[in-house]
Formats: C-alpha cells, structure tokens, sequence
C-alpha cells in the first residue's frame, strides 16, 4: 500500500501489480459496461420521443448515477501499470475502456512505432453536419501520434502539434495511422494521418518530450509504456 | 417541407425556422437532460460500487437506451437554423447542447471575433494522470478558433491548426480565450489559448476557410453563423 501511494505521486502513474487473471475479470465487466453507456449517449442526441418520456429516462438516468457514485474515486481514473510496465489508461479520452466518451479506438502497433487502429464516430462526434468535428480528428491524431512514440521506445508528453486537413472527414468508418519520423534524445518526431474510404482527409505532424520524472536518470516506479 | 429538404442538401444545414418559444421549450427539455447524461459518464468511469451493481445499472441503461431508441433520427444531429440565421449545432462534441460528450462551452462572443468560455473539465477528459487530454485541448481551441472566425463574420472550416504545449493543464476549471489574427478573402488566421488559474497552458494559431456552398455567390438558404 505504501508503494502504490509513492508511485502515485509520480506524476499520478498508480502502480497495482494486478495478476493477469484479474485484468481479464475487469476488462469483461467494464468494457460492456462502458459500451452500454456509449449507447446512451448516442440515443441522448439522437431521440425524438416525446418530452414526458425525456423527463421520465432523465430522472432514471440520475439515479443510476448516484447508485454508480454510492462508492467512486476521489477524481479522475489516471493510470495503472502493473509489472510489464504496460500503462492501463483506462479513464484516457481516446482508447479509455472505461470512459464512454473514448470511442475507444483499439490500436495495433509495432516495436519500430508503426501503429494504426480501425475505428467508427458516430453522432456525438460531429462539428460539421454530417463531418467529424475537425478538433476529434485533432485528439485522435494527438493520441496516436503519441502512441506511435511511446510504441518505438520513444513515450512523451505532446510538445506541439500541427494538423493539415485536406476535406472533410464523414461520420462513419475510418482509420488512422501514425509512425515516428525522427528522434533526438528526448524529443521523437511523429506523424499520422485519419482516411476514409475515399483516401487521407487529414494529416498531422508533432514533436513528443519525454517528461523529467519519467527519464533515465529517476529511479521511481514507473510505467515503461504510456500510451 | 420541401424548403427544409432543399436547404437539408446544402451541406446537411436544415433551415427549421421554429419559433423563440420552441427554443426555449427545447433548451429547458434538453439541458437537464443531457446533463444527467453527463454526470453519468463521469460515474462510469469513477465508480468502485461491486460487480454485480455495475452488471445490474448495466442492464438499466441498455434498458433506457432502448427507450430512447424507440424513436430517432437516422444519423447525427446536424446543425438547425432559424430566421436569425444563427445556428444550433446541438450535438456538436465541443458545444452542443444535446451532446454529453460536450462539456458543453458556453461561449461568449463580441463581433469583432474575440471569443471565451470559463468551462471544467473532469475525469471524461483525461489525458496524462490529472491532466487534460492533448488532444482534447486541441479539440476545444479548434472549436474556439471557428467561433472566433465566425463571430468576426468570417466562418469557416479548420484549414490547419497548430498547437503549442506549453505546459500540462490540469483537470478542473479552465479559461479559453480565441481571436482573429487577419482575414484575407476566403482565408481567416485565428489564435487562442488556454489557461489555468496560473496561466496560459496551451496555445493555437489555424487557418479558417469559407466553405463554396456558403460563399456570397451561393443563393440557396444557409445559416449565416455556423459556430
């Protein structure tokens, strides 16, 4: 208990040792958990039933919430890491298993940095009528860009990021992808692009610096991975 | 009906044109709503209640989903408009009423295009431990910067953006501040930043771009304002 408190204070990182059994037991139960409530979410933006019954699932909704809440975590989820070093950054905006607004994306990747990930956005995506919001394609790029770093060996906080976008991207099916470019101590160099069906509809570019506590030279706990 | 339709074409704007009163009704339905939506999220990903209470509050949400579903609209929300010409992006992901995944911002607006909006972020956000998504930063001065764009008269769509991490920016309440930069034709260059109660966290510059349908030359009907 003393050494998950002192690993939590490096910058938050929660090291848990859970057993690999226990991982699979928490992932069955949250993961459709979590979906169920990405299904509400849809349905929330996109319901024409009548207002009674709008009144009716809200005071329904608030009760679930507070029976969710009768036992919860102080604040946000941060992330666990047991002995591998693999991060679970299961409360994370964008591959969050446990945060209904992660669409999650799933992402596959090589040791060299290569990753990509099939995804879909649905209705709680949109900027645009019928497009992605161009600030989603943002936080994925950022994600991923991130993920391609962490992937070669090269983990970072983003220090900046450009995106370029070609056309709009639609709701609907689409992929991304993202590698690292180049590395220089403790900056890495990525790049990533979202497509459609269609081709690329948006390309990024950003620069990842690995944080002072997680470096080398710091001998606390702390994750190998943390995407 | 069929002016509804004909402007639905033009790139997915649906011209509505309901009344001051039916605003209002819709806002005092949807807000609250929503809102128990969101605070739902945040359970989901916070609860420590057992098993078998997330199995059970499971069920009760697929269950209310359901409800919801009963009846619908096909895809995403859209953006509806008014006489006023200003537009209702409400399941925009940034600002959108109807969308739990929005914080939502409320976004302050002078005609000359200065734009800003106290908001908070809690767990749904979460990037590094404790620390707002990068991407989700860029998601908010990307919607930031088109609001600035528009509110000066001159929307348009993301061309680039790029972002400039300074330092972490923590979770809790946060300030966004965008302006124009210059105009130049169809071309708009914004900036914006974050800030903490210590300062500037993130910073943003992009370029904006009038979309062809929504240029002077185009007669058909189309919100004047697509914040």
């Amino acid at each position: 208990m003393e050494r998950v408190l002192a690993s939590a204070f490096v910058a938050g990182y929660v090291k848990d040792d859970i057993t690999p059994e226990e991982l699979e037991r928490q992932q069955a139960l949250y993961a459709p958990f979590t979906q169920a409530v990405r299904e509400l979410v849809d349905a929330t933006i996109r319901t024409e039933v009548d207002d009674d019954e709008i009144r009716a699932v809200q005071a329904e909704v608030e009760a679930l919430a507070a029976r969710l809440r009768a036992s919860q975590l102080d604040g946000a989820y941060g992330v666990r890491f047991g002995p591998t070093g693999r991060g679970r950054p299961w409360g994370n905006t964008v591959v969050g298993l446990r945060n209904p607004v992660a669409p999650p994306l799933v992402v596959e990747k090589r040791p060299t940095g290569e990753c990509w990930s099939d995804f879909h956005l649905g209705a709680a995506y949109e900027g645009p009528p019928g497009l992605v919001h161009g600030g989603v394609s943002a936080l994925i790029l950022d994600q991923m860009l991130g993920e391609a770093a962490g992937a070669g060996g090269k983990p970072g906080m983003t220090g900046t990021l450009t995106l370029r976008y070609r056309r709009g991207t639609p709701l609907g099916d689409l992929r991304v992808e993202a590698w690292i470019d180049r590395s220089e101590g403790i900056k890495t160099w990525a790049k990533g692009q979202i497509r459609d069906a269609e081709g690329v509809t948006v390309e990024a570019e950003g620069v990842f610096i690995l944080p002072r506590w997680a470096r080398p030279e710091n001998p606390e706990d702390r994750p190998r991975y943390f995407e």
